[in-house]
């Protein structure tokens, strides 16, 4: 086939990459379906343990099948050696978050059960699911206790797959409104159709490559400032709107100047990211008293950034996205801001990894063909001769 | 923008998912062009330092540059103790080769240099993609040190990349000719197109996340059976064929059986891999005397293949690829079989780390559209109720 017959797509905006049953984005009316049930159903009932039992099974699992899932997944929680030396020298150094979560991806292999462990009805995908989901948060948990030097906190398998990760956080058991706020959180973002993380997973699954290694290099796709990186941004920028008083100047000061605000616009929806409001909702518990002010700041940026956006560059339906409100949720529920990319990968392992086991149910390899722009018929010249 | 109006191509066989100046690829007339040279130009008379330099700088290094440029990847070959535990840990567990290369490519940002050590010539990107070349050999090579009882070998400054690799291997300095079977090897797979693991590279970039993270992603890719997983079983093939002694006969019990044939059939090649002609050359000069009955076989083989294959499947030109002849090459090397697939990723961090840097040049993230075949409206029942 000639280059002349095919479409030149860089981004993959006009092309559908596959089949997926697992969630679907109407981007003009901000409609989101998660495992077939509208967000608003699903994000503020569901515990983690079941928005991924209905990913991974296209139906919400009974009061035993809960039950049982919860335990399975709760054993593969410990970290290994190695990826615990990994972790501890990577928050040692300082390094980012998301480095210590894609060397806790990479280093889950060392987590897995020897063949005699595992249970025959398991397959070895299904298996590498249950680990990389139950190991990311341990790890991310590892390196924020030793980036503040102190010792990580050992997982429980007493508590839910939420209350754990703040467990091993903070080593204090959390109360059920700061669990019940990052279950919100964590199912609301849990999956989104074919987003570079994502899709990253597919075409790694796509070689017939192991579910840990395609959520390792959906990690690292994360972990990019035009996908996962913005609730942090957000925050700083509310805390400095916080201490300058006046959002309006501030926001259009900021325009001027020819920078980006954080939290507004998404590629795919032309109004506002229908996560918004559930977050905003969820966030809006942990705003009470003196708190309040916070809560109200964030409503007054929010209003005057989509007024101001919308007059500076009309048309472009620059709304509230995902990050906006998760940066107000996660703050009330008390992750630190320097976690919140990291914690979106401990909800989204959850989608990869379902998407994975599609990706091997119905799969091509895939290997799109690329533009070559660059010379032909070379010679060579020896060392001594250039 | 609706469904109906985008292409369904899971695979992306027909889109052109973006530009590249590294390497373009002939499938009709079998030519592969690296660098803009020919690859039977480049691959026999390169150094990996020579064609690393030449797909990251789009021209060959003068004799200064290409010292410089040894010296520079050679500061970053030592492994962190992070990285070395873990996979100290995958080799004793005997997992397999690539699941410690994946490890050693996410802990390769342990062995970033502090700041104040960079070079200020030098952006992240670039300083990333060195600390990725320079680490996965020492990786891959620890790894199967400790797998045999071993203690891992130190990198040397003074040996060349692919010197130092045999050297970590074996603990013996590599002769002249293990060392130049070893570049052409390099350099004959260091890049081609938009394959799956290049591609999974790019995707991760194309978020701005960094040079690390996407070779891991790619790493991963490459783990996959249907990428990189060929030349493994291709020895063991011509070894049972060794064994059993009639090519003709156990090749076609095998596809009367309906089994594949490892080594033969490419997505773009329509006839004989380019790739195939360089590796069979190079080959053969490790199979003089005694030796010389291996090479032999693999020539029946790959002939009494071929024919039989065109028989059964006429139209399908499936002729020999890369991999046969990589297999025949690096047991000639004397790179340990168990290796073949992690000695891919040593040489194709190259063309993965090139690829980095040009999506970053002129990036857009890529997000792919989905078909969805799930269900919509279902409505919450709470878990007493199931």
């Amino acid at each position: 086939m000639e280059d002349s017959d095919l479409s030149f797509d860089p981004g993959l905006e006009h092309v559908l990459a596959g089949e997926t049953r697992l969630s679907t984005i109407d981007g003009e009316a901000g409609e989101l379906v998660i495992g077939g049930f509208p967000l608003e159903e699903l994000a503020p009932n569901a515990t983690y343990e079941e928005a991924l039992y209905l990913l991974w099974n296209d139906r919400l699992p009974t009061e035993e099948e809960l039950s049982t899932f919860r335990s399975d997944l709760a054993a593969h929680r410990d970290l290994s050696d190695g990826a615990l030396a990994a972790i501890r020298e990577a928050a040692e150094r300082r390094d980012d978050a998301m480095d210590a979560e894609r060397i806790g991806a990479a280093c889950a292999s060392l987590a897995r059960p020897a063949e005699e462990d595992t249970d025959g009805e398991v397959t070895t995908h299904e298996r590498d699911a249950m680990v990389a989901v139950a190991q990311l948060p341990t790890a991310v948990a590892a390196y924020w206790r030793v980036a503040n030097g102190e010792e990580p906190v050992a997982p429980r398998d007493d508590l839910t797959h939420a209350a754990n990760y703040l467990w091993m956080l903070t080593g204090e058991e959390p109360t059920d409104e700061q669990v019940r706020g990052l279950e919100t959180y964590l199912c609301s973002v849990i999956d989104h159709g074919f987003n570079a993380s994502t899709y990253t997973a597919r075409v790694v699954a796509s070689t017939e490559s192991d579910v840990l290694s395609a959520v390792t290099g959906a990690v690292g796709a994360l972990k990019g400032p035009l996908h996962g990186g913005a609730p942090g941004p957000v925050l700083d920028m509310l805390e400095e709107i916080a201490d300058h008083g006046d959002p309006q100047t501030w926001l259009t000061d900021r325009l001027d100047a020819g920078e980006r605000l954080m939290g507004f616009g998404h590629r795919v929806y032309r109004v506002r990211d229908p996560r918004a409001a559930v977050l905003s909702e969820a966030a809006e518990e942990f705003y009470a008293g003196e708190e309040s002010a916070f809560f109200d700041l964030a409503r007054d940026v929010e209003s005057a950034a989509v007024s101001v956006l919308d007059e500076r560059k009309p048309g472009r339906s620059l709304e509230t996205n995902v990050e906006f409100y998760t940066a107000v949720l996660l703050r009330g529920v008390g992750v630190p801001r320097e976690l919140f990319s990291a914690t979106f990968g401990v909800s989204r392992v959850g989608g990869w990894t379902a998407h994975c086991l599609e990706q091997y149910a119905d799969n091509r390899i895939v290997r799109p063909r690329s533009r070559y722009v660059g010379e032909t018929g070379r010679t060579w010249t020896p060392v001594g001769e250039r």
